[in-house]
């Protein structure tokens, strides 16, 4: 039986399981994609504190490799479900079914969608969730970008470098963005600020994006906006499906954990953006892992 | 009146500095030495997610050239006392005393001593705390290093690389310090371990460190252990005496904090090993200061 599964190869992931097998523990870290997790789809990060602003995808790689350094394995798969039997945990996968002393939850969040008729089947056909990953494919177009957020002026700001107009999509009347995000976007002259406005449906032609239909959010008029790209940043939504079951969750979908990040069932941890917790960073998830993994690699000494 | 002064300019200090500069606010960041705090005496660095093993001055440096890449200002100063005037904060150095509206505490911990007679003149003269400032005096030499724990081990590790022989002494019988630890201990053949002694006595000649005199933890026996430097590693103090009068530290010394890091005193703050908590690491100390950096540039906001 292994000491340690860890669900997730996010930041919170790899520095828990760089503390746990460097203490001396068998991990074995599972993931559905590339280790990294969002470092994958961030263009630049300048505020880890110990490294010059850096490409995402590297930060990812070097975590990636400190963690695998002292032993540890990473496997590829979907986690299902989290089971207590006995004394120890089983991890559901489609494939198969893990068996390890204690579980670690470290699988973040994920983009929340607009929640519009189509949106689902037009992904990849001009719906996209990463300016980074998919802006190049709308050289020279315009695009919408929907939110108001650090998130959605970051994106529209790394895709107005690309595209021809960037048009920026906002309910309310303000940002909700950093001070300092929303003074860089005030230097954009082909980012189109449309305030007051929401998405109502998306216009299609052949089975692609060739607009967004915007609801005044004050008159509820209707009005059309041709673009070929539609990103929306509106919020995250925690990956906290697979402990369900065993009532780990909150109203939100997050799940609390103690100073050790124990949760409330003996033996399940969890670490990162899926955790109840006020600031959702890099730094704030690597700092989640190493505490845990270095408090379960103090209770396996202790058994 | 500066938004904000942040005493100690270590992983902590300096990650709140880059959140809080970078989020808009007047930062001004005081130390009594260089930037960079512990990460300056410390020869490697590698457990901290996103890098690879890395020396600590060059983490140190590139931390501080993003914290001050903002525009903050770092200043020179020992901070003697932080007053609460109205609504805001004086805080009083040697030389000046100045304002803000928010403060943060980010000293640290230093090096305990073994409180023997002589320890602190003969500190420079034998006696030293960083093993990687100091060790190079030492070639070819015996010494002595003080402790059981991760520290003790990784400084006699470091210094039977350039020292004869490294005497470690431990009061118990077994290590404190991480299993990973030990194992790579017991491949130095020039480290001997004295179990069950303790340090009774300093020897010394013309004003420097001959030796010591070490008393069996069983018996009180004394001998005596002929070395040309002593390196103690036998814990930590908290530097929390610039907010004692304030009532803000624990029996041992530590500062509580809740969980967007603010003391009982509304608009003081603390970050990284002065606060009271269970794993002081790098990643634990820059995610601290992150937390509070971004709460304080979210009060400010507010305002």
């Amino acid at each position: 039986m292994l000491d340690l599964i860890i669900v997730g190869a996010g930041p919170a992931g790899l520095s828990a399981c760089l503390y746990a097998s460097r203490a001396g523990l068998d991990v074995l870290i599972l993931d559905m994609g590339a280790p990294g997790g969002k470092l994958n789809v961030t263009a630049q990060i300048e505020n880890y504190p110990g490294l010059k602003a850096t490409p995402g995808p590297e930060i990812a790689y070097t975590m990636y490799e400190s963690a695998l350094s002292f032993g540890a394995k990473m496997e590829y798969g979907e986690v299902l479900d989290i089971k207590v039997v006995d004394d120890h945990k089983e991890v559901v996968t489609a494939k198969k079914t893990y068996e390890a002393k204690y579980v670690l939850i470290a699988t973040g969040t994920k983009e929340r969608q607009m929640h519009l008729p189509r949106e689902n089947e037009l992904v990849g056909k001009g719906i996209s969730y990463c300016a980074v990953c998919d802006g190049p494919f709308f050289k020279g177009e315009e695009v919408a970008v929907i939110g108001g957020g650090n998130s959605a002026l970051e994106e529209a700001m790394y895709l107005a470098s690309i595209c021809q107009t960037v048009h920026l999509i906002v309910r309310r009347d303000v940002f909700r963005a950093d001070k300092i995000i929303q003074d860089r976007l005030s230097k954009y002259d082909n980012i189109v600020i449309h305030f007051k406005r929401k998405p109502f449906a998306i216009m299609e032609e052949n089975n692609k994006v060739k607009g967004l239909v915007l609801t005044d959010s004050d008159t509820g008029e209707k009005e059309e906006l041709l673009v070929k790209g539609i990103f929306p940043f509106i919020g995250l939504d925690p990956m906290s499906r697979c402990v369900e079951k065993l009532g780990l969750i909150n109203s939100e979908g997050y799940i609390d954990a103690d100073e050790n990040m124990e949760t409330k069932v003996k033996g399940i941890f969890v670490a990162g953006d899926v955790r109840n917790k006020r600031l959702r960073q890099v730094v704030t998830a690597t700092n989640d892992g190493a505490i845990a993994g270095q408090y379960i690699a103090s209770l396996k000494e202790q058994e």
